[in-house]
């Protein structure tokens, strides 16, 4: 694979390394990490990469790398730059016959997805979105349980996402926050468009259903901000279930809490990251399950895709190289002649792909217009919203 | 005390009689325990009661016990019905000269509980509200330290009470479920009169802020119930902060399991019923403190009324005893002389009053209103509701 | 009931008073709250108490309440002084014809033990002592699923009772220090005679099974004192069970966390004090089971003792309340006329008695004489060990 | 690096490579993976390696590699054998010239260690053994806070690990238990010597101090077993300290529930690898801390490890990583010239090594021993003890 983004510093980059590489399918073989060529060049010989394929832009490595011999050529692109630069990327190295692995949000816009979605599917490539909580064992076990109707019919979902990293004026001072608070690069929402969307997406992944209407309050906790840094969002989904979703980055001490609560008729499942190798699953009239990994009788999902034996737990980076050895896969089946342009759903080896960045999208969108108006509810629109602020003018893609 | 309600079978007033005599400051001497007169006395004499004074109407009980010798007389009428008789019997009470400790709701309406607040301002009576969840230790503590500034500016505030007991048409059978599902019973609502009204009392009463406005989706999860069993509430409080409320009685297996967070700009806490003796606080930049009941520098009022030494939890009943144990005080005061009208407030004695009977029956019709809105935002009245569905015809005070 | 200590200033007396009028099964009719006759007075008056029934010594009171008309006399007295004068107040109580429930330990040693036994035999009166953990609710059961057979054959019982109370020197300054530092008033152990016995007793309670045999390792982690503050004891029980009991006062930061771990051939089971209301259920090849009070199927005997519903905590004065309830309902069986000599075992009702006194004291013998031997492991011996330090001279029952 | 053992099927090799792959500064290059070398083949090349080095047998790897050109050929080898090969291949691999990662128990006497601790002295070539633990965050945390003090004089150690995987006689299918039990392959212990030692091990990491006493009760819970399944372990430690080592494999339902608990006059400190991103500190007079990894001010030994943001779960397999990332680090320290002997220690970077070899050796014996003696106490001793049973006859390295 080649990176794009991710140089010395950045942090996202790393993680994806070695979430990439954790199960020895992937290589890392080449990277644009910077848009400074010196910096470039030094966050790739820190990697050990060939000087000669650390690359001063996504536009040279690309080209670079088609002319590369098949054996040695990258085969894959990593995207994690800043927002506003994944559909720009993501679409040249389609365009440049590469398959995609793309930083969440997937665009800037919703437009942007719409159209990324069109040329993954006039393309025979692959494209792959980083909702890594999709990649816990646990979470695989709940959405299996669910679709196995262990559940029945859903009722209810809460899911929650508090962050305290943005609480306060002094918090702004890192690159991260710097990119995240600027409509520019970080788009519409900087919570929502962070945190709250993949909290929507667990929710949908693990219930299989979508959301079909809502209600959003999303707020500026610290002035001089232009984005929300807070936000409850009211859900209605599919067959008649409802739910809330609450994103913060102003939670102050609250680390990463992701945590989601399904209730069914016959039964309700809860789980939270900080403990993500644990899943409590609940019953009108008997004692709970502590569901642990490794523990019991699990799906095959689950169990295919755990590396360690119970009471050794796996973490964050685990649920990542999840992601990664699912779209390996995909892409060796590539290789070997399978042309199917859908990625494998319902099974260990399910990636995100372009449905799920469409919906993405679109809820950041629908999200924010909802905030906006006056009216509780609003239908969940797959069109992009051209009333909302658009990012500042410029050249926002450079 | 005399008991209005609470007979043989009824789950709430074994409860009250446990908490109102754990300290040894107040004793039951006389009950109206069911407008069954020989299931009251039935009622009365399995606690001992002198059957002379085991009534078989509050009516009689009131003006029996105005005909007893003061130092016999009761003192106090404690109010265990279904909510619709808790307004009659209380005002009744209050005419006749007798303190009230009311279970929660205060009423059945905002109306009738203005109409109540005016008659306790005219007495020189006291009137308790039963919303026991303020006298747990560590929700003192959460009090007294958002108090005393260590989270700073309150920012946000979650407070959620799900519980499942109403899941399935089956729950349906008890004699619980039947009144809290009857309108002309329980009021306008069911799971936020029931449960609701317990989080947004908390919510104000740990923070001291007030809600201004909310927004309200109130659902009905099983067919054939004319009132909610689930709701979530988006809130604005005064200076600034804002909140969720979570409230379900469809929520399966889950128990009773109050929590409040509180995010501030320095601190946040986390407080949940099921590990009552434990508060959670967390900062920025420093590891959390588990601040532990007994454990420590704790406020005075959350000393003044821990009965056990840290490591021997103390529960519900505790809980429930320390407002019985502050309206003791406050009745005890009386008696010798002190005619405030005020509750004590700020201190290990307050007990929640006519104020917050008053707050408590307008965040329900504000809740419901909200609900039927097809619009976001609704400031927070006191004056009543006139619109509102009214519990069906007949004497719904019978 | 009349009380033998507990005047004011006592931590224990207060807990016993409120436990045993929880259920408004048994009335505080008297004491002697302290050999000094003013404070004894003072206590009782400030308990509402008659003056006439504050007595000045347990001897007057015993004499005194004799002479009461059978309907107003005290039936039972409730011991709660220090060690020492547990055994003469027993001894006396029971030969002036009242039932007795005595504070733990027994007595001071284990010849004073089987002297009370014999006493107890002898009378047709009631002897209840407080190892008041066998009243938690889960830990009824605990004790109910293993005596059904649901963990198979036990193998392994970890108990443990660590607390941080006497960590330090400075720690010595409280009363309570004072007389459980002193073997004069506390026997020939503090840790193991304040806590380690409790531990004890709960592992047989909970298992059904005996010590038979134990190594033992006590240390004394303060400059200065005369007893054990800490120390682990290796046991073999009968059936082929052992274990391992840890009990600490020199633990910094621990408060009173007893537990619990029961490993049978098909399942085990874990319960700690801090959290009583959860047991867990853990299995060989399936799922953990969250057992939580009030929650789908328990045990007759646990849900019989169930004052709140679930989610609503019960704590240790709950506990502490079921032993006073099961002691109330023997007594009144008694004046009803059933003279059986046992008190009820196997039942939400059963009582810690005159057995448990005896082997509890055993069990203090038997460990600081394992502790001073050079062998690891000694029989575990039901008669008294002439051999060890006898607390000091001079009169330790004045 | 190339491994020896790990072949197809077995656990501990995947486990090994993933963490010495993770940051990208090992390099698995050849491998012996299985005696039987179509076995190892078909396992080489699954990991895509070269089938020229996939060797047939240790020997032949270790001669073949030394042909190698420099740039090629293997620096290191990993060996993750049965215990009973540890010896041979590592003392081989040392005497051919090649750096030693060993999994532990480092050999299968104490008489093999210490001639490996020879061989090592005598070599320049660095040794690491895999006591994993030591590579979590926040052991080091726990680590680095006893040794700046915050713990004050440390008074007592609880170390236990219990597992559940040997419960029963069914439980011995598989091939682990079956080397596991088998003396000839697993040496005088199985109990201690795959767990106990990692439990011995943690204490004396996390402490700094050394057992210097220990009174041991091994037991054998399956008939037929010839070694040890469970055993608890009394401690006496240098500069007065004391403590238990609890370790079990017949423990129902027990996952690898590592826990350790030091208790110091100041403070304590617990740790359990089931959420092994916390760390609770209590303190005698103000609320607990909960430290948790990338929150707040940590060591600098815990945060040079932290890959992942506060709230991501950081797991077994980046302990495990963390050890290798020593490891390569003094790898290339030779490489680079620096023949310091000592692995670095109070570091980020310190790997257990040749010195914890034979302590972790020694323990095994020293406990053994004094669970067969009738005595209670025993000097822990680096002498090997000539009247074990050994091992049964015949070529046990085979």
């Amino acid at each position: 694979m080649g990176m794009v983004g991710g140089g010395q510093g950045a942090f996202i980059g790393a993680i994806h390394r070695i979430a990439a590489q954790m199960d020895n399918e992937i290589e890392l073989v080449c990277g644009a990490f910077s848009s400074d060529a010196s910096r470039s060049l030094e966050s790739g010989k820190a990697l050990y990469l060939d000087p000669e394929r650390c690359y001063s832009s996504y536009q040279q490595m690309f080209t670079r790398e088609q002319q590369q011999p098949a054996e040695k050529r990258m085969d894959m692109v990593v995207i994690v730059t800043p927002n506003h630069l994944h559909f720009p990327v993501a679409k040249l190295a389609l365009e440049s016959g590469f398959h995609v692995m793309s930083d969440k949000p997937a665009t800037l816009t919703l437009k942007e997805a719409l159209e990324l979605e069109a040329i993954v599917k006039q393309s025979s490539l692959l494209y792959g979105l980083s909702h890594t909580y999709t990649g816990y064992p646990m979470v695989k076990e709940a959405k299996s349980r669910v679709a196995a109707g262990a559940l029945g019919k859903i009722k209810k979902v809460v899911v929650e996402y508090p962050q305290g990293w943005l609480a306060s004026k002094d918090d702004e001072q890192s690159k991260q926050a710097a990119w995240r608070l600027d409509p520019a690069r970080s788009g519409i929402s900087c919570c929502m468009g962070d945190i709250g969307v993949h909290a929507a997406n667990l929710a949908e992944y693990v219930t299989g259903l979508e959301i079909t209407a809502l209600c959003a309050s999303l707020t500026t906790n610290v002035p001089g901000r232009s984005l929300d840094d807070d936000g409850t969002v009211l859900l209605r989904f599919n067959h008649d279930a409802h739910g809330v979703l609450l994103a913060s980055q102003i939670s102050v001490g609250e680390e990463n809490n992701l945590r989601i609560r399904v209730y069914g008729e016959h039964a309700s499942l809860d789980w939270s990251q900080l403990e993500p190798n644990s899943l409590l699953m609940k019953f009108p009239n008997r004692a709970s399950q502590l569901i642990r990994s490794g523990v019991g009788e699990l799906a095959p999902a689950t169990t295919a895709i755990l590396r360690t034996p119970a009471g050794h737990p796996e973490g964050y980076l685990e649920a990542f190289a999840n992601l990664y050895r699912g779209f390996a896969s995909q892409v060796r089946a590539r290789l070997a002649g399978d042309n199917d342009n859908a990625p494998a759903q319902e099974s260990h080896l399910d990636v995100p792909g372009i449905y799920q960045a469409v919906r993405g999208m679109a809820f950041i969108e629908n999200v924010v217009a909802a905030s906006h108006s006056d009216l509780k509810w609003h239908p969940f629109s797959l069109l992009p919203n051209e009333e909302l602020a658009t990012p500042p003018q410029g050249d926002k893609h450079a």
